[in-house]
C-alpha cells in the first residue's frame, strides 16, 4: 500500500503525478528532453540506459515500463532488453553504448565513481561530450525516479501486457502529453 | 577537471546548465516548485532536507550552496545548518522536521529503505501527506543533482563567501530566474 493517499488505479509514478501535478510537469518535461528530444543517441538507446539504471536500483515499475518502451523502439526486441539488463558487455549493442552503459552503472553507485578511464573508453568508442553528459543525467534522473516511486511504495502491476500497451502510448505521444491525456481520461471517467 | 568541456568560470550544476540549457529549464522549474513554491514547509526547512541528502551523498558543491541558502532563510544561522548535517536528531529543529529528515536519509540509501514506521513517525509529529511526498521527492531530486554534479566532475569553489553571495541571489530571485540572469550576464561579458 502506498505511504501516502494516492488516486486509485494508477501505477508507479503516474499516481504520484496525479497527486502532485505541479512537480509532474517539470519531471515530464525533463523526460521528454532527455529520452525523446533531438539526440545522436536513439530513443531506444536512451531508454536502455534508463532501464539498466532502474534495474540496478531494483525498481520494478521503472525497469518494466522503460524496458517496454526500449523494446518498442527496438522493433519489439524484448530479448535484447533482457540481455542488456543481465549483462550489457555481452549484449548485442554497439561498443559505444556499452561504454555509456558502464558510465551509467557508475553513476548509479554515486557520481564520484565515474573515473577518467570510463570517459576515455566512451570517447574512444566515438561518444561525444553531449552523449556523455546526457548519459550521466539520464542515469542520475532515474536514481531520482526510482527513489520517488519506491520511496512512496507505489503500486506496480504484474501484467506484462499492461506495460506493453502503455509503452506504445508513450512512444507515440511522449511523456508530458501522455500524462495530461491520462489525467483528462481519468477525470472524464470520474 | 570536468569530464566534458564546460563553459569556464561556472561552478557545479551552473556549468552543466550553461552547457545544456534544454535540460536546465525543467531542472530549475522542479527546484522552484519543490524548494520555493507554496508549501507548509518553510524554504529553510526544505533547503535543510536538500543539504542533508547532499551531505550524505558527499557532494561538496550541492551541500555547500544549499546549506548557504538554508542558512540565508534561517536568518544566517550557519551553526544550525551544520548541526542538522552532523546530527539531525540532536539539532534544534522541530520533531516533525527531524522525522522528515529521517525519511530523506532513508531515500538517500534507496527508496525501499523507507518503512511504514518512518511514515508513521512523521504523521505522529504532524506531517501531512503532501509534506511526506515533497520530502521524498526533494531527497530523490538531490540524489539526481549530486550524481549529475559529481558524475561529470564539475568545479566546486572553496571560498565560503562565494556560496553566501550566490545563496542571497537565489533566495531573492529563485532558481530559474537566477540561472537565466547569470547566463545573460555571462553572454554580455563575452
Amino acid at each position: 500500500m502506498p505511504h501516502v493517499c494516492l488516486p486509485e488505479g494508477l501505477p508507479g509514478i503516474r499516481a504520484l503525478m496525479a497527486f502532485r501535478p505541479e512537480t509532474a510537469k517539470p519531471l515530464n518535461d525533463l523526460a521528454d528532453v532527455l529520452l525523446r528530444g533531438p539526440s545522436t543517441l536513439s530513443s531506444g538507446e536512451r531508454e536502455l540506459i534508463a532501464t539498466c539504471v532502474s534495474s540496478l536500483n531494483d525498481c520494478r515499475y521503472c525497469q518494466t515500463i522503460h524496458g517496454a518502451i526500449a523494446a518498442h523502439h527496438l522493433g519489439g526486441n524484448e530479448e535484447l532488453v533482457c540481455a542488456v539488463k543481465t549483462n550489457p558487455e555481452a549484449a548485442e549493442v554497439s561498443p559505444k553504448l556499452k561504454a555509456l552503459l558502464a558510465i551509467a552503472a557508475k553513476v548509479q553507485q554515486n557520481g564520484k565513481a565515474v573515473r577518467t578511464e570510463d570517459i576515455d573508453r566512451a570517447r574512444t568508442e566515438g561518444a561525444t561530450d553531449l552523449e556523455i553528459h546526457d548519459t550521466v543525467l539520464i542515469a542520475a534522473m532515474f536514481c531520482m525516479c526510482n527513489r520517488y516511486v519506491d520511496g512512496l511504495a507505489t503500486w506496480a502491476p504484474s501484467d506484462a501486457e499492461f506495460y506493453r500497451d502503455r509503452a506504445a502510448k508513450i512512444a507515440a505521444e511522449g511523456y508530458a502529453a501522455n500524462t495530461i491525456a491520462a489525467l483528462a481520461r481519468q477525470m472524464l471517467n470520474n
